[in-house]
């Protein structure tokens, strides 16, 4: 019965289903997207050429995405309902409950009626989460109210402009790019799972990703990237950092970003971010951030041969953009809207229900007692 | 490939974790909650003590009841921000998009920040959703702002008093209060899972509520005693619904409110509230709905042994009551986040985060072109 229990638990290894979308662990570097291996795309694609890709299921050529990427300029805008939304929710709140709070508010003002318009919506998801973030950010944490369509070219480029109220850097721009890429999809983790779980019931496509959002929200899932950077804030040269490490391994203490359910070697997006990390610290002239999370990475292989996932040196990278630590998680959201929406696209085009059933470990039979003779 | 595909999909069957909460199918007269049968707590409960046994694991003597549902009447009103948010929903909205953003605004006010205060945010939303979706209902539809701060002894009274400003009958309330409970949980169906779902990665409660609402938004999930009231609306007589019926059956198109995915030959719950919409039609004199409702059960079962499920005579029922077809889902949920929120902290109790796997059907390798050559 324990081993029934632990075997089954979480429902690991169990098919719950089928996608063209990801393979993980399974072929090339480590991660593809319907074929295409994560190295390729990071180094020469755009995130919306990657959206389109998973969302429309080839790459687009030229003209095509000239077209997608001149639609989704269009949708930045927030329509004044949804402002005063945003303007409602507290300085202190969670980012990502202000991101699931946008999600859904949005879809009580623009609602996918009927699933031929998916796309747009989709589309209009993708385009307009950053200035959802952003302005409420601004607005709770400086009393501002920003204009959210801005020019930038790229969906990355869009959130930093707004965020920084300044046009980004061009290494900037690109960075923001190859992390939107890496985080884009992930075959069946938990929020993705949700999100089928919602489509299967045939419910709209802002329920699909606003209980996703939720279920990113958790520690276990989304999350990791930000405790990455309170790990390495921490540490003020190498030699601290190692020794830091060595005491939290000692006192067996949860270090976050590193390890992975499914990969067992190495994560395939960790060499990409980290390349980009490096080039970042550079540019700020950082000595301290990035050799610190480069002894992290050693020591944690050393002592317990764990390897550096996605989330580790997204930190740093993130952090030498000058991105506030609480929205490295919304990032993520930002560019998993893709994978999500994918998913559901997919699950509605040969769906079934998802009821699975349950172990009941209760009472047999309870017999009714009377209020008074309790 | 086509049966492995058939027999896998939507996990039917295929066990997903441990519950103590509920049985469908398995014993007494078909549903039980904690052991208890689904009649005995229609007949003899209040929803509150459902609720109670759901979430405390044990049903309430006389002064814990009374405790219990002291708490829940203390907890109806409405932070100025949620009203704030909703007064921003316009009238054409889906009333489950409102409740979906409701619950998730609420999680920005009232955030739960460990998981020691799940009772207190559970008990919050059982005692506050009914505000939530009668003050937007009210202010969208007849533009006043009412206090939904009431003091009528249930939860289901509250709902009513709120929707119709002004006291309900002992009947009425008592109707509500059977409705709840006959609601209140049903094991793994797919909202409930979208919750649990949610809560293996450790998120907060109010995104495992959330992205629930969201799941049952779907038709083929929650909707169907809307679909229901649509279907018996249309006939002005018994024999009119015969025919109609026969017509629909003819044309094989879809008929809701009849069968259940895993109840073979009743739904323990049809009989209940059928004998409440009975008492109802004779209170309120009709002649139409009701034996409509009663030809339509008759001729589905002759023609295609298909019974009534849960939903089918609560059409009738909140009709009856003067409810608006529209909150007739909203009024599920107010129901089933016992269910939920049980079934979350069950999760919790035992945790291993939910990611499943999947067939990948893709292309096994995709050769990078770049875009000009596409």
């Amino acid at each position: 019965m324990a081993e029934k229990q632990l075997g089954g638990a979480g429902l690991r290894g169990q098919v719950a289903g089928q996608t063209a979308l990801c393979t993980v662990g399974q072929s090339g570097t480590g991660l593809t997207y319907r074929g295409y291996d994560i190295s390729d795309l990071a180094e020469y694609a755009q995130f919306e050429e990657v959206a389109y890709l998973l969302l429309r299921g080839k790459l687009p050529n030229r003209q095509e995405l000239n077209d997608y990427t001149a639609k989704l300029r269009k949708l930045r805008a927030l329509p004044d309902a949804l402002k005063a939304v945003l303007e409602q929710i507290p300085k202190n709140a969670h980012p990502m409950d202000v991101m699931r709070t946008g999600c859904s508010m949005l879809g009580n003002l623009e609602t996918e009626e009927d699933f031929s318009e998916q796309d747009d919506k989709i589309d209009r998801m993708l385009a307009v989460f950053p200035s959802i973030i952003t302005y409420w950010y601004r607005f709770a944490h400086e009393g501002v109210r920003i204009e959210t369509d801005g020019d930038s070219e790229s969906i990355g480029g869009h959130f930093l402009e707004l965020l920084h109220g300044k046009k980004p850097s061009e290494l900037h721009e690109r960075v923001m790019n190859v992390s939107l890429i890496l985080y884009a999809e992930h075959e069946f983790n938990a929020s993705t799972f949700t999100a089928r779980v919602c489509a299967s019931t045939l419910s709209d496509i802002h329920s699909c990703v606003t209980g996703a959002i939720g279920t990113l929200r958790g520690p276990l899932h989304g999350g990791a990237n930000e405790a990455a950077m309170a790990l390495i804030e921490k540490f003020k040269t190498p030699d601290e950092a190692e020794q830091g490490l060595m005491g939290m391994l000692e006192r067996k203490e949860k270090i976050m970003g590193f390890g992975h359910a499914i990969y067992r070697e190495s994560d395939p997006r960790n060499a990409i971010i980290k390349k980009w990390s490096e080039k970042l610290a550079k540019e700020v002239g950082d000595e301290v951030l990035y050799p610190v999370s480069v002894r992290c990475e050693d020591v944690m292989w050393r002592e317990k041969k764990l390897f550096c996932n996605a989330d580790f040196f997204h930190a740093s990278a993130y952090h030498f953009m000058g991105i506030p630590t609480e929205l490295f998680t919304p990032i993520f959201v930002m560019s998993r809207v893709s994978g999500w929406t994918a998913h559901v696209k997919e699950q509605r085009e040969n769906n079934r229900i998802i009821r699975p059933s349950a172990d009941y470990t209760g009472p047999a039979h309870s017999e009714w007692v009377p209020i008074d003779k309790r």
